[in-house]
Protein backbone atom coordinates (compact mmCIF):
# COMPACT_ATOMS: atom_id res chain seq x y z
CA UNK A 1 0.00 0.00 0.00
CA UNK A 2 1.29 3.15 -1.22
CA UNK A 3 1.51 6.37 1.25
CA UNK A 4 -1.40 8.55 1.65
CA UNK A 5 -1.95 11.78 3.43
CA UNK A 6 -6.26 12.11 5.03
CA UNK A 7 -6.82 15.62 6.43
CA UNK A 8 -9.34 14.75 8.57
CA UNK A 9 -12.27 17.81 9.55
CA UNK A 10 -13.23 16.99 13.24
CA UNK A 11 -16.84 18.98 12.84
CA UNK A 12 -17.86 21.63 15.60
CA UNK A 13 -16.93 19.69 18.87
CA UNK A 14 -19.37 16.65 19.49
CA UNK A 15 -17.50 13.30 18.42
CA UNK A 16 -20.28 12.21 16.87
CA UNK A 17 -20.59 15.14 14.15
CA UNK A 18 -17.91 13.71 12.46
CA UNK A 19 -18.19 12.16 8.85
CA UNK A 20 -18.29 8.64 8.56
CA UNK A 21 -15.39 8.47 6.15
CA UNK A 22 -13.22 10.75 8.79
CA UNK A 23 -14.36 8.12 11.60
CA UNK A 24 -13.59 5.03 9.54
CA UNK A 25 -10.21 6.55 8.19
CA UNK A 26 -8.97 7.46 11.79
CA UNK A 27 -9.50 4.01 12.40
CA UNK A 28 -6.68 3.09 9.91
CA UNK A 29 -3.79 5.84 10.44
CA UNK A 30 -0.55 4.79 11.03
CA UNK A 31 0.68 8.17 11.93
CA UNK A 32 -1.68 11.05 13.10
CA UNK A 33 -0.97 15.09 13.42
CA UNK A 34 -2.66 17.21 16.05
CA UNK A 35 -2.58 20.71 16.27
CA UNK A 36 -2.29 21.75 19.82
CA UNK A 37 -3.08 25.46 20.90
CA UNK A 38 -0.23 25.36 23.26
CA UNK A 39 3.06 24.19 23.50
CA UNK A 40 2.67 20.60 25.22
CA UNK A 41 -1.02 21.66 25.93
CA UNK A 42 -4.16 19.42 25.24
CA UNK A 43 -4.83 19.16 21.65
CA UNK A 44 -9.18 19.94 21.22
CA UNK A 45 -8.81 18.07 18.29
CA UNK A 46 -7.78 15.14 19.49
CA UNK A 47 -9.97 15.15 22.18
CA UNK A 48 -12.84 14.97 19.57
CA UNK A 49 -11.43 12.21 17.52
CA UNK A 50 -9.92 9.57 20.27
CA UNK A 51 -12.28 7.34 20.47
CA UNK A 52 -12.15 6.50 16.67
CA UNK A 53 -8.07 5.98 16.69
CA UNK A 54 -6.53 2.50 16.07
CA UNK A 55 -4.23 0.72 18.79
CA UNK A 56 -1.52 1.04 16.29
CA UNK A 57 -1.95 5.20 15.34
CA UNK A 58 1.56 7.06 16.90
CA UNK A 59 -0.45 10.17 17.93
CA UNK A 60 1.94 13.48 17.22
CA UNK A 61 1.33 16.85 18.88
CA UNK A 62 2.17 20.11 16.87
CA UNK A 63 2.26 23.59 18.46
CA UNK A 64 1.34 26.21 16.03
CA UNK A 65 2.41 29.64 17.56
CA UNK A 66 -0.51 32.49 17.60
CA UNK A 67 2.16 34.96 17.59
CA UNK A 68 2.41 37.64 15.04
CA UNK A 69 5.78 36.75 13.69
CA UNK A 70 5.17 35.31 10.39
CA UNK A 71 8.84 33.98 9.99
CA UNK A 72 8.18 31.81 13.28
CA UNK A 73 5.02 30.51 11.72
CA UNK A 74 6.21 29.71 8.52
CA UNK A 75 9.02 27.73 10.15
CA UNK A 76 6.31 25.68 12.05
CA UNK A 77 3.98 25.23 8.75
CA UNK A 78 7.30 24.11 6.68
CA UNK A 79 8.59 22.20 9.39
CA UNK A 80 5.21 19.96 9.62
CA UNK A 81 4.61 19.75 6.18
CA UNK A 82 8.33 18.24 5.55
CA UNK A 83 7.47 15.44 8.60
CA UNK A 84 4.01 14.42 7.12
CA UNK A 85 5.80 14.69 3.64
CA UNK A 86 8.46 11.88 4.75
CA UNK A 87 5.70 9.80 6.11
CA UNK A 88 3.48 9.44 3.24
CA UNK A 89 7.12 8.85 0.96
CA UNK A 90 7.84 6.09 3.71
CA UNK A 91 4.45 4.42 2.83
CA UNK A 92 2.51 5.68 5.61
CA UNK A 93 -1.07 6.24 6.13
CA UNK A 94 -0.97 9.54 7.80
CA UNK A 95 -3.54 11.97 9.00
CA UNK A 96 -4.14 15.76 10.14
CA UNK A 97 -7.32 16.70 12.26
CA UNK A 98 -8.53 19.80 11.73
CA UNK A 99 -11.14 21.99 13.67
CA UNK A 100 -14.96 22.36 11.79
CA UNK A 101 -13.73 22.33 8.20
CA UNK A 102 -10.42 21.89 6.69
CA UNK A 103 -10.95 24.30 3.56
CA UNK A 104 -12.22 27.37 6.17
CA UNK A 105 -10.37 29.51 8.39
CA UNK A 106 -7.84 26.41 9.25
CA UNK A 107 -4.08 26.49 9.51
CA UNK A 108 -4.51 22.94 7.41
CA UNK A 109 -4.76 25.67 4.50
CA UNK A 110 -1.38 26.46 5.59
CA UNK A 111 -0.10 23.15 5.01
CA UNK A 112 -1.87 22.02 2.27
CA UNK A 113 0.23 24.86 -0.07
CA UNK A 114 3.69 23.21 1.38
CA UNK A 115 2.69 19.88 0.37
CA UNK A 116 4.33 18.90 -3.27
CA UNK A 117 2.34 15.66 -4.03
CA UNK A 118 -1.41 16.65 -4.04
CA UNK A 119 -2.38 13.31 -5.73
CA UNK A 120 -1.11 11.56 -2.25
CA UNK A 121 -3.41 13.75 -0.27
CA UNK A 122 -7.28 13.15 0.42
CA UNK A 123 -9.29 16.14 2.32
CA UNK A 124 -12.35 15.15 4.15
CA UNK A 125 -14.78 17.62 4.66
CA UNK A 126 -16.55 18.61 7.94
CA UNK A 127 -19.11 20.48 9.36
CA UNK A 128 -18.76 23.54 10.24
CA UNK A 129 -19.10 25.51 13.71
CA UNK A 130 -21.86 27.40 11.99
CA UNK A 131 -23.78 24.68 10.77
CA UNK A 132 -23.93 23.17 13.75
CA UNK A 133 -24.91 26.60 15.73
CA UNK A 134 -27.76 26.76 13.28
CA UNK A 135 -28.94 23.40 13.89
CA UNK A 136 -28.30 24.08 17.85
CA UNK A 137 -30.40 27.04 18.03
CA UNK A 138 -33.33 26.43 15.28
CA UNK A 139 -31.98 29.57 13.48
CA UNK A 140 -31.80 29.39 9.59
CA UNK A 141 -28.81 30.70 7.43
CA UNK A 142 -30.17 31.66 4.04
CA UNK A 143 -32.76 29.77 2.04
CA UNK A 144 -33.59 30.94 -1.47
CA UNK A 145 -32.37 33.49 -3.33
CA UNK A 146 -30.60 35.42 0.03
CA UNK A 147 -27.12 35.43 0.05
CA UNK A 148 -25.00 34.41 3.93
CA UNK A 149 -21.52 37.03 4.44
CA UNK A 150 -19.11 34.02 6.15
CA UNK A 151 -16.40 37.13 7.81
CA UNK A 152 -13.94 37.03 10.37
CA UNK A 153 -14.56 39.59 13.48
CA UNK A 154 -10.65 40.33 12.48
CA UNK A 155 -11.48 41.84 9.55
CA UNK A 156 -11.30 45.87 9.17
CA UNK A 157 -14.58 47.97 10.29
CA UNK A 158 -15.46 48.69 7.12
CA UNK A 159 -15.69 45.50 5.63
CA UNK A 160 -18.14 43.87 8.70
CA UNK A 161 -20.00 47.33 8.19
CA UNK A 162 -20.40 46.64 4.56
CA UNK A 163 -20.95 43.30 4.85
CA UNK A 164 -24.32 43.30 7.86
CA UNK A 165 -25.80 45.70 5.75
CA UNK A 166 -25.65 43.57 2.19
CA UNK A 167 -26.49 40.07 3.08
CA UNK A 168 -29.67 38.71 4.22
CA UNK A 169 -27.36 36.31 6.74
CA UNK A 170 -24.28 36.72 8.52
CA UNK A 171 -21.64 34.10 10.54
CA UNK A 172 -19.38 36.58 11.99
CA UNK A 173 -16.48 34.31 13.40
CA UNK A 174 -13.80 34.51 16.15
CA UNK A 175 -16.05 37.32 18.14
CA UNK A 176 -13.00 36.19 21.13
CA UNK A 177 -12.06 39.59 22.39
CA UNK A 178 -13.77 41.84 20.29
CA UNK A 179 -17.64 41.35 21.34
CA UNK A 180 -18.33 44.93 22.26
CA UNK A 181 -17.20 46.36 18.91
CA UNK A 182 -19.33 43.66 17.13
CA UNK A 183 -22.43 44.51 19.18
CA UNK A 184 -21.70 48.30 18.50
CA UNK A 185 -22.06 47.75 14.67
CA UNK A 186 -25.08 45.05 14.98
CA UNK A 187 -26.66 47.93 17.34
CA UNK A 188 -25.81 50.55 14.53
CA UNK A 189 -26.98 48.38 11.66
CA UNK A 190 -30.32 47.53 13.87
CA UNK A 191 -29.63 43.91 13.79
CA UNK A 192 -29.26 43.51 17.70
CA UNK A 193 -32.94 41.52 17.71
CA UNK A 194 -32.16 39.17 14.58
CA UNK A 195 -28.66 38.01 15.91
CA UNK A 196 -27.51 35.53 18.84
CA UNK A 197 -24.37 34.61 19.64
CA UNK A 198 -22.86 30.83 20.69
CA UNK A 199 -19.39 29.69 22.27
CA UNK A 200 -18.49 26.56 22.06
CA UNK A 201 -21.43 24.78 20.31
CA UNK A 202 -22.08 20.75 20.56
CA UNK A 203 -19.21 20.37 23.24
CA UNK A 204 -19.78 20.25 27.03
CA UNK A 205 -19.45 23.79 27.79
CA UNK A 206 -21.83 25.24 25.02
CA UNK A 207 -23.50 28.23 25.53
CA UNK A 208 -25.62 30.65 23.90
CA UNK A 209 -26.69 34.16 23.93
CA UNK A 210 -30.48 35.02 22.40
CA UNK A 211 -30.51 38.34 23.48
CA UNK A 212 -27.48 40.52 22.95
CA UNK A 213 -28.20 43.76 23.84
CA UNK A 214 -28.34 42.66 27.31
CA UNK A 215 -24.65 40.85 26.80
CA UNK A 216 -22.21 43.02 28.63
CA UNK A 217 -19.43 44.53 26.70
CA UNK A 218 -16.66 42.97 28.92
CA UNK A 219 -18.84 39.40 29.14
CA UNK A 220 -15.87 36.82 29.27
CA UNK A 221 -15.98 34.42 26.15
CA UNK A 222 -14.49 31.12 25.62
CA UNK A 223 -12.41 31.14 22.26
CA UNK A 224 -14.63 29.81 20.14
CA UNK A 225 -17.56 32.37 19.95
CA UNK A 226 -19.44 32.55 16.76
CA UNK A 227 -22.49 35.47 16.02
CA UNK A 228 -25.24 34.65 13.83
CA UNK A 229 -27.26 37.29 12.08
CA UNK A 230 -30.34 36.25 10.34
CA UNK A 231 -32.68 39.35 9.04
CA UNK A 232 -35.60 37.18 8.49
CA UNK A 233 -36.15 36.45 11.84
CA UNK A 234 -36.02 37.70 15.78
CA UNK A 235 -33.16 36.05 18.04
CA UNK B 1 -39.61 6.71 25.14
CA UNK B 2 -41.52 9.94 23.74
CA UNK B 3 -41.71 10.94 19.86
CA UNK B 4 -39.15 12.87 18.68
CA UNK B 5 -38.39 14.55 15.01
CA UNK B 6 -34.99 14.54 13.59
CA UNK B 7 -33.79 16.86 10.62
CA UNK B 8 -31.07 14.73 9.38
CA UNK B 9 -28.40 16.29 7.29
CA UNK B 10 -27.05 14.06 4.44
CA UNK B 11 -24.08 15.44 3.28
CA UNK B 12 -23.33 16.55 -0.36
CA UNK B 13 -23.86 13.38 -1.43
CA UNK B 14 -21.25 9.88 -0.50
CA UNK B 15 -22.84 8.13 1.85
CA UNK B 16 -20.30 7.91 4.00
CA UNK B 17 -20.23 12.09 4.35
CA UNK B 18 -22.93 11.71 6.52
CA UNK B 19 -22.48 12.41 10.19
CA UNK B 20 -21.64 9.30 12.77
CA UNK B 21 -24.71 10.79 14.88
CA UNK B 22 -27.04 10.89 11.65
CA UNK B 23 -26.19 7.31 10.76
CA UNK B 24 -26.95 6.00 13.92
CA UNK B 25 -30.11 8.06 14.18
CA UNK B 26 -31.28 6.43 10.67
CA UNK B 27 -30.67 3.10 12.33
CA UNK B 28 -33.17 3.77 14.69
CA UNK B 29 -36.31 5.52 12.97
CA UNK B 30 -39.99 4.32 12.72
CA UNK B 31 -40.70 6.63 9.76
CA UNK B 32 -38.62 8.40 7.43
CA UNK B 33 -40.13 11.10 5.42
CA UNK B 34 -37.81 11.62 2.13
CA UNK B 35 -38.07 14.94 -0.36
CA UNK B 36 -38.31 13.49 -4.13
CA UNK B 37 -37.76 15.61 -7.06
CA UNK B 38 -40.63 14.90 -9.17
CA UNK B 39 -44.12 13.22 -8.50
CA UNK B 40 -43.30 8.98 -7.87
CA UNK B 41 -39.74 9.79 -8.53
CA UNK B 42 -36.24 8.35 -6.71
CA UNK B 43 -35.35 10.14 -4.37
CA UNK B 44 -31.65 11.22 -4.23
CA UNK B 45 -31.28 12.01 -0.27
CA UNK B 46 -33.27 8.41 0.15
CA UNK B 47 -30.47 6.96 -1.78
CA UNK B 48 -27.76 8.11 -0.09
CA UNK B 49 -28.92 7.38 3.67
CA UNK B 50 -30.37 3.44 2.34
CA UNK B 51 -27.47 2.14 3.73
CA UNK B 52 -27.98 2.84 7.13
CA UNK B 53 -31.41 2.44 7.61
CA UNK B 54 -33.05 0.12 10.13
CA UNK B 55 -35.19 -2.70 9.02
CA UNK B 56 -38.37 -1.37 11.18
CA UNK B 57 -38.36 2.17 8.90
CA UNK B 58 -41.17 2.99 7.17
CA UNK B 59 -40.33 5.38 4.30
CA UNK B 60 -42.30 7.60 3.29
CA UNK B 61 -41.64 10.11 0.29
CA UNK B 62 -42.89 13.12 -0.16
CA UNK B 63 -42.53 15.41 -3.50
CA UNK B 64 -42.19 18.92 -2.52
CA UNK B 65 -43.19 20.82 -6.11
CA UNK B 66 -40.70 23.15 -7.72
CA UNK B 67 -43.46 25.31 -9.32
CA UNK B 68 -43.64 28.91 -8.94
CA UNK B 69 -47.68 28.67 -7.14
CA UNK B 70 -46.56 29.51 -3.80
CA UNK B 71 -49.98 28.45 -2.79
CA UNK B 72 -49.15 24.75 -4.10
CA UNK B 73 -45.87 24.65 -2.22
CA UNK B 74 -47.59 25.97 0.96
CA UNK B 75 -50.49 22.92 0.84
CA UNK B 76 -47.23 20.22 0.82
CA UNK B 77 -45.41 22.11 3.35
CA UNK B 78 -48.88 22.21 5.62
CA UNK B 79 -49.38 18.57 5.01
CA UNK B 80 -45.90 16.94 5.62
CA UNK B 81 -45.19 19.22 8.77
CA UNK B 82 -49.02 18.08 10.01
CA UNK B 83 -47.94 14.67 9.10
CA UNK B 84 -44.80 14.63 10.47
CA UNK B 85 -46.25 16.27 13.82
CA UNK B 86 -48.67 13.56 14.20
CA UNK B 87 -46.28 10.92 13.92
CA UNK B 88 -44.40 12.27 16.98
CA UNK B 89 -47.18 12.99 18.92
CA UNK B 90 -48.28 9.23 18.39
CA UNK B 91 -44.97 8.40 20.35
CA UNK B 92 -43.02 7.92 16.93
CA UNK B 93 -39.04 8.13 16.42
CA UNK B 94 -39.59 10.50 13.28
CA UNK B 95 -36.82 11.40 10.28
CA UNK B 96 -36.40 14.03 7.56
CA UNK B 97 -33.37 13.76 5.32
CA UNK B 98 -32.15 16.90 3.59
CA UNK B 99 -29.23 17.31 1.11
CA UNK B 100 -26.41 18.99 2.13
CA UNK B 101 -26.95 20.69 5.69
CA UNK B 102 -30.48 21.16 6.68
CA UNK B 103 -29.94 25.01 7.65
CA UNK B 104 -28.81 26.25 4.19
CA UNK B 105 -30.69 26.21 1.23
CA UNK B 106 -32.66 23.77 2.57
CA UNK B 107 -36.89 23.19 1.86
CA UNK B 108 -36.30 21.92 5.83
CA UNK B 109 -36.45 25.25 6.98
CA UNK B 110 -39.93 25.42 5.39
CA UNK B 111 -41.11 23.07 7.32
CA UNK B 112 -39.39 23.71 10.59
CA UNK B 113 -41.44 27.02 10.37
CA UNK B 114 -44.54 25.23 10.61
CA UNK B 115 -43.81 22.66 13.53
CA UNK B 116 -45.47 23.95 16.77
CA UNK B 117 -43.06 21.63 18.99
CA UNK B 118 -39.16 22.89 19.16
CA UNK B 119 -38.31 21.01 22.23
CA UNK B 120 -39.55 17.61 20.30
CA UNK B 121 -36.73 18.19 17.29
CA UNK B 122 -33.41 17.85 16.88
CA UNK B 123 -31.79 19.09 13.76
CA UNK B 124 -27.83 17.50 12.70
CA UNK B 125 -25.77 19.31 10.75
CA UNK B 126 -24.28 17.99 7.54
CA UNK B 127 -21.35 18.80 4.79
CA UNK B 128 -22.05 21.27 2.70
CA UNK B 129 -21.62 20.90 -1.23
CA UNK B 130 -19.23 23.55 -1.01
CA UNK B 131 -17.16 22.53 1.64
CA UNK B 132 -16.78 19.00 -0.50
CA UNK B 133 -16.42 20.43 -3.62
CA UNK B 134 -13.20 22.11 -1.65
CA UNK B 135 -11.80 19.27 -0.67
CA UNK B 136 -12.26 17.66 -3.82
CA UNK B 137 -10.34 19.92 -5.75
CA UNK B 138 -8.00 21.38 -3.32
CA UNK B 139 -9.40 24.81 -3.29
CA UNK B 140 -9.62 26.79 0.19
CA UNK B 141 -12.64 28.30 0.67
CA UNK B 142 -10.82 31.33 3.24
CA UNK B 143 -8.67 32.00 5.63
CA UNK B 144 -7.39 33.92 8.36
CA UNK B 145 -8.84 38.08 7.40
CA UNK B 146 -10.68 36.93 4.36
CA UNK B 147 -14.78 36.79 3.92
CA UNK B 148 -16.60 34.24 2.22
CA UNK B 149 -19.76 34.76 0.13
CA UNK B 150 -22.38 32.09 -0.04
CA UNK B 151 -25.33 33.65 -2.87
CA UNK B 152 -27.60 32.03 -5.01
CA UNK B 153 -27.31 32.51 -8.88
CA UNK B 154 -30.72 33.06 -8.94
CA UNK B 155 -30.58 36.33 -7.01
CA UNK B 156 -30.63 39.67 -9.14
CA UNK B 157 -27.64 40.44 -11.14
CA UNK B 158 -26.99 43.90 -9.09
CA UNK B 159 -26.51 41.46 -5.89
CA UNK B 160 -24.21 38.95 -7.52
CA UNK B 161 -21.79 41.69 -9.18
CA UNK B 162 -21.70 42.88 -6.07
CA UNK B 163 -20.47 40.03 -4.17
CA UNK B 164 -17.84 39.21 -6.45
CA UNK B 165 -16.77 42.59 -5.57
CA UNK B 166 -16.65 42.40 -2.07
CA UNK B 167 -15.82 38.56 -1.19
CA UNK B 168 -12.27 37.19 -1.38
CA UNK B 169 -13.73 33.93 -2.17
CA UNK B 170 -17.43 32.95 -3.11
CA UNK B 171 -19.63 29.60 -3.32
CA UNK B 172 -21.96 30.42 -6.34
CA UNK B 173 -24.75 27.99 -5.68
CA UNK B 174 -27.88 26.86 -8.40
CA UNK B 175 -25.63 26.93 -11.58
CA UNK B 176 -27.94 25.46 -13.59
CA UNK B 177 -29.41 26.85 -16.23
CA UNK B 178 -27.59 29.93 -15.59
CA UNK B 179 -23.87 29.40 -16.79
CA UNK B 180 -23.69 31.92 -19.51
CA UNK B 181 -24.87 34.59 -17.72
CA UNK B 182 -22.30 33.72 -14.50
CA UNK B 183 -19.43 33.09 -16.64
CA UNK B 184 -20.15 36.66 -18.03
CA UNK B 185 -19.95 37.99 -14.49
CA UNK B 186 -16.91 36.39 -13.77
CA UNK B 187 -15.39 37.23 -16.91
CA UNK B 188 -16.71 41.16 -16.16
CA UNK B 189 -14.75 40.64 -13.17
CA UNK B 190 -11.62 39.48 -14.39
CA UNK B 191 -12.20 36.39 -12.39
CA UNK B 192 -12.65 33.73 -14.57
CA UNK B 193 -9.48 32.33 -14.14
CA UNK B 194 -9.75 31.67 -9.91
CA UNK B 195 -12.90 29.95 -10.25
CA UNK B 196 -13.78 26.44 -11.02
CA UNK B 197 -17.18 24.59 -10.90
CA UNK B 198 -18.24 21.23 -9.96
CA UNK B 199 -21.74 18.97 -10.45
CA UNK B 200 -22.40 16.52 -7.97
CA UNK B 201 -19.47 16.50 -6.06
CA UNK B 202 -18.51 13.04 -4.51
CA UNK B 203 -21.44 11.44 -6.24
CA UNK B 204 -20.44 8.81 -8.95
CA UNK B 205 -21.39 11.50 -11.85
CA UNK B 206 -18.98 14.22 -10.30
CA UNK B 207 -17.78 16.24 -12.66
CA UNK B 208 -15.02 19.24 -12.69
CA UNK B 209 -14.29 22.00 -15.19
CA UNK B 210 -11.31 24.08 -14.17
CA UNK B 211 -11.08 26.54 -17.27
CA UNK B 212 -14.44 28.08 -17.30
CA UNK B 213 -13.56 30.66 -19.94
CA UNK B 214 -13.07 27.39 -22.10
CA UNK B 215 -16.60 26.09 -21.25
CA UNK B 216 -19.18 26.62 -23.40
CA UNK B 217 -22.51 28.83 -22.32
CA UNK B 218 -24.85 26.62 -23.41
CA UNK B 219 -22.92 23.35 -21.60
CA UNK B 220 -25.06 20.97 -20.41
CA UNK B 221 -24.93 21.03 -16.32
CA UNK B 222 -26.24 18.65 -13.89
CA UNK B 223 -28.74 19.86 -11.46
CA UNK B 224 -26.66 20.34 -8.62
CA UNK B 225 -23.99 22.51 -10.30
CA UNK B 226 -22.13 25.33 -8.10
CA UNK B 227 -18.92 27.19 -8.65
CA UNK B 228 -16.32 28.37 -6.36
CA UNK B 229 -14.18 31.63 -6.77
CA UNK B 230 -11.34 32.45 -4.75
CA UNK B 231 -8.90 35.95 -5.32
CA UNK B 232 -6.01 34.29 -4.07
CA UNK B 233 -5.77 30.90 -6.55
CA UNK B 234 -5.63 30.49 -9.91
CA UNK B 235 -8.06 28.10 -10.49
Amino acid sequence: MSGKLYALSTGPGAADLITVRGARLLGQLDVLYAPAGRKGGDSLALSIVREYLGEQTEVRCCHFPMSADSAEKEAVWNDVATAMNADVQAGKQVGFITLGDAMLFSTWVFLLQRLPHPELLEIVPGVTSFAAIAARTQMPLAMEQQSLGVISCTAPETDIRQALHHHDSLVLMKVYGRFGRIKALLMEAGLLDCALMMAEATLPGEQCWRQLGEVSDDQPLPYFSTILVNKGVKG
